[in-house]
């Protein structure tokens, strides 16, 4: 294939794309940008080079654009199984044309400076946000960029897609992690540990605390409260919740949501302090928790937060989520490349049981700044466990294992060279 | 082979045994409980039935014996892969004979009522001190009882053996899970978090947070901060290096032990609360420490405590530590048969490299109440590192994956029917 020369706002056959990494990693967003350099390599006729933003948006804004095709074919292929961002990822966010305009005309500039008709964006409802933000001003500028939100999230709070890829793996971490902590908790009942308080993420969605449920099943018969954000936290009851497991068991383990709140709109672990997207960073309700507990209870109660640890698992990935994240990724791809705009491939269940299913896309504006949180009808009666509905929509999501590769006692992950690309215009001051 | 007839003190040919799970459980003492019950059922000719305490000694003492012949092969065989105590362990240390001669008459009487002529202990520096009184006082009543130590703490800070099983395991744990956060963390930097603190166990001893340091290797530049337990905590000298590190990497991850202390003694966390050996209960260093870094260098944070799902993460442990799990439990039975008494089957490091191990013996005497420290030489100059002679000990610990089986997504662990037989005591009040 013989490159063309730029021809100014005309789309041409061959251009070059820009990939970036937003918001918290996972396990599996290095498998999607995978995806990404794979499908680009394979679509050499139409696209040029894919550059990756160094540290998301925040890499287009300053110019920092990681040359990938730098990169050897062994190096993209072991960023499958590479947890975290590998390009490195950000938190920041675009203001509306009217309050930031300078930020969405250097974007246009370093886009037109490097050939970019393609924008693809490996985010949450943040990043669709900015998805549709950045081709609603392309457009009215007049240039022709093709953008593609990548789905990406542990919290599974993105609307328009059946799972995001990212939390299949935080919820077989959480799930596992579960049944370890409730077997170790049952062995230390008689004389030491009555409660296991185990703390994970998600700040306004349940989903991750309802993981740890698929801990208990047919075979394992293990007693597990759940404290969810979208049922107010009832201190009374959560108690007496918590003795009658513990009466009947002798233990239980306890899953709380980072996310979880009182009936005022309090969390219960409010560290006061928050992220460039504003949102409150949080911490903490395990041992707030566990005090309760010892306090109301007299029992003796252990607790753990997760924090990091269950995002970057990725020595007990999903392989489901593995298989999507990588397929979101290629479509992606294919997607921009079809002259699709403001759009997301979406991971479509077409059959719960046996569990099957494929790729479809979904307009952006239905996507951005909406969040889906877990539906009462997945939560018990009760308030504290989850519904056979919820079972039968998590399980599949957890299938599979897809180990990385071990030397020496620890998995191998990769690291990439990272080279940017030569500047082309003036810096630029965020 | 012809069962005898109980023939009062005097030793015979074939007699019963009890196995007992003691203390904090870990990711492999089910290893050695099935190296134990696997060898007794080898050695039909010298052992009658081995009987498992309920709850480790208080089982002994409430006459609550399992009857692990009860149990089919393929689930003693299972215990290899599953985590925690499967027979339940305890916090319950025997006080000196004349503080409680009742209770060492007690375990005299179960013995006898059940013609039990081995006493298999699993567990830590405390429970070498029970092994050693109910030897002793077994010995001053003139019943024959021999008594060994099955080596077991995830602490590592057990005298007289290389390592000790269930330590390999939880260093592997965090090896792998520092160096995923620690990409995690890498990812994040630019705009977001620049430290992760990871608190991990070890009341006294370092060498679970030294393993942290593993996460690091000449693939995978990683700055990494050890906050040992055998180091008097500064607070501007760890200040300055957290500070160096994110000045040369944007980042770093910081591993804190729970056992962490002053120079004045005082944890930096102390939940005021004490086990029943009267060990302080800690947890919540990571928290002090990250509030310490965004405080005085003010650089967004965030941190996990790993407690209970570090010593129970069976889904991540070490193959050679759950072949050395398996081999003490088997060498404790034969040691026992061969008439020996007081005594620990130890690991024994033939080689370092390639490393070798073979099944060695130490006497309680050497084992009981000591703890073996982080010696000053394994930690760098500076007090945040390990030496090369430290990696050069740890790395061959986590060694191998033995990942246990998955059914639907989730590992299949060991629950036994643990059917009691039936009491020929009064009961006793414990």
């Amino acid at each position: 294939m013989v490159e063309r020369p730029m021809i100014g706002r005309i789309p041409h056959l061959r251009q070059n794309a820009f990939y970036g990494q937003s918001g918290g990693v996972t396990a599996v967003i290095n498998a999607s940008a995978c995806g990404v350099i794979e499908a680009a390599r394979q679509q050499s006729a139409k696209i040029g080079k894919l550059f990756a933003g160094r540290n998301g948006i925040i890499g287009a804004l300053n110019e920092d654009l990681i040359d990938t095709t730098e990169e050897r074919n062994d190096a993209i292929a072991a960023l499958r199984h590479t947890p975290a961002g590998a390009f490195g990822s950000c938190r920041f966010k675009l203001k509306d044309f009217e309050g930031d305009r300078r930020s969405y005309e250097r974007l246009i500039a370093v886009c037109k400076a490097h050939d970019i008709g393609y924008f693809l964006y490996n985010g949450g409802g943040d990043s669709a946000d900015t998805c549709i933000k950045i081709s609603q001003f392309a457009e009215r500028v007049g240039y022709p960029l093709r953008s593609v939100l990548i789905p990406k999230t542990i919290d599974n709070d993105l609307f328009g897609t059946d799972t995001c890829p990212g939390f299949g793996s935080v919820a077989k971490y959480v799930a596992v992690s579960t049944r370890e902590a409730s077997f170790d908790v049952r062995s230390m009942s008689r004389s030491s540990t009555k409660v296991f308080v185990f703390e994970v993420m998600g700040r306004h969605a349940g989903w991750i605390a309802a993981a740890g449920a698929l801990a208990a099943d047919e075979n394992n018969d293990l007693p597990i409260a759940i404290v969810f954000p979208e049922i107010a936290f009832d201190s009374a009851r959560f108690i007496a919740r918590v003795k009658a497991m513990v009466d009947s068991y002798d233990y239980c383990t306890v899953i709380v949501s980072e996310g979880a709140r009182r009936a005022d709109g309090r969390f219960l672990a409010d560290q006061g302090t928050s992220d460039a997207f504003g949102h409150k960073q949080l911490g903490g309700a395990a041992p707030v928790v566990a005090r309760m507990l010892s306090s109301a209870l007299g029992y003796k109660c252990h607790w753990a937060v997760a924090d990091y640890l269950q995002r970057s698992a990725r020595h007990v990935a999903s392989r489901t989520d593995v298989d999507q994240a990588y397929a979101v990724g290629k479509a992606a791809v294919e997607m921009a490349i079809a002259g699709e705009n403001a759009i997301m491939p979406a991971i479509v269940r077409t059959c719960g049981e046996p569990y099957t299913w494929t790729i479809g896309k979904v307009s952006l504006a239905h996507v951005a700044n909406v969040e889906k949180l877990l539906p009462r009808e997945f939560i018990s009666a009760d308030g504290f466990g989850i519904t056979s509905a919820c079972r039968a929509y998590l399980l599949p999501l957890i299938q599979g294992e897809d180990y990385p590769p071990y030397e020496n006692g620890l998995p191998q992950f990769a690291t990439l060279m990272n080279k940017c690309v030569p500047k082309r215009l003036e810096p630029f001051e965020l």
